[in-house]
């Protein structure tokens, strides 16, 4: 193929245009920028709709656009210099068990995307994405996943009434600390930083607990990094 | 006090000094950007050596200077928009126990100030660096520290030689799972995401341990996260 030379070029533009939620969605795909992460994909067995690389560089396959470096650093929405970028489509599933993340208006993408990186290290089996979370698949997301964001099968969910199992509301104010739970099913929910989960949430939970902390609260990322190590580090 | 309306103002020039190490490590001070670090440092009963605010916000105390906003933005760090920013002593102790987190070669300054934010939600007693290892009061340290760097002891170590009590090597292909330690003292050894501890490092402890994860690796900050849960979840 020939090396594409203008940002005008319209496969490009396309690329481009992924840089909005909006495109991402209406589309139902996404970008994901660096060596790294296309090898994640490409382990797990998911083909990039398109790839661009610099030109000379053989990174991706065959079908990959060779393109000028300081073409391809353009749009890059990450500015980080890097040298390929590749198309995926978005898969989500129906929550589902044995040990579900629930994040309820998590809205940092950063954030989002270590709740999959820690979903992916601790074996979960889905992260379902509450209102007002973030879009797992901006650039800054699936950056911070690490490449789980094409590993970890990703939900969405109106509120815990489509969550299975035994629905675990995690709470700063409750009484009783996170241990194991000798449910075949558990949904773990979090709240974003500040907020924590709100009162109808936490009501429509068969119980809530505590991460034992000394200082104010943890972050969402580092709470259900938490809750997945307690919730695993017992053979289930 | 008169409004400072000039980037060439000598305060300023000095406030943009820090942004550097260099500097910081000369002067033996450090900059936090924003109301919550500010209300932080407060908190913690630390006094700013200089402080700078938007004019007419009346954030800080009166020694802080009132500065134009447009000219209050270039000296951000962080270019977030802060509307006030102060100068703070660095503060560093011995490497101490009772729970000691020591990081080698974590380059990232972003895992640096989430370890010490994990470190002030679990009670650790002291944050130790080792070599390589990122400037915990650059900027971008201390926005992730979320206010810890001003609560939580940090000291400086040439290695595991200078750390109390019971040293655990955390490695991912240690045999042993981390489990709670029967020791009075304990320190935590974390190495970078993809490197780990050297050799020669595990070589000097106890013993090494590994959170049982399924996927590759945690980053630092997660792995010191979830180890000082794990230290601190059963009663010491």
């Amino acid at each position: 193929m020939t090396t594409i030379t203008s940002p005008q070029n319209p496969h490009l533009k396309a690329l481009r245009r992924l840089h909005t939620k909006r495109e991402r969605a209406r589309s139902g795909t996404f970008l994901a920028e660096g060596e790294d992460l296309v090898a994640a994909a490409l382990d797990a067995g998911r083909e990039a709709v398109a790839g661009f690389r610099v030109a000379g560089s053989a990174l991706g396959d065959d079908h990959f656009h060779d393109v000028e470096r300081s073409v391809l650093q353009d749009v890059s929405a990450l500015g980080s210099g890097s040298r390929v970028i590749a198309v995926y489509r978005q898969q989500f599933i129906a929550p589902a068990g044995p040990l579900c993340v629930y994040l309820h208006r998590v809205g940092d993408p950063g954030n989002v995307g270590t709740v999959l990186r820690a979903a992916q290290a601790f074996g979960a089996s889905c992260v379902a994405l509450g209102p007002g979370c973030a879009d797992p698949h901006s650039p800054k997301a699936v950056r911070a996943s690490m490449g789980a964001i094409f590993s970890v099968p990703i939900a969405r969910a109106a509120g815990p009434q489509e969550l299975p199992g035994e629905r675990i509301a995690l709470a700063a104010d409750a009484p009783e600390p996170l241990l194991g739970s000798a449910a075949a099913d558990v949904s773990l929910l979090v709240g974003a930083e500040r907020e924590g989960l709100p009162a109808d949430v936490i009501a429509l939970c068969e119980r809530s607990a505590r991460i034992p902390i000394a200082s104010e609260s943890l972050n969402a990322a580092m709470a259900a990094t938490v809750a997945l190590y307690e919730m695993t580090r017992q053979p289930r």
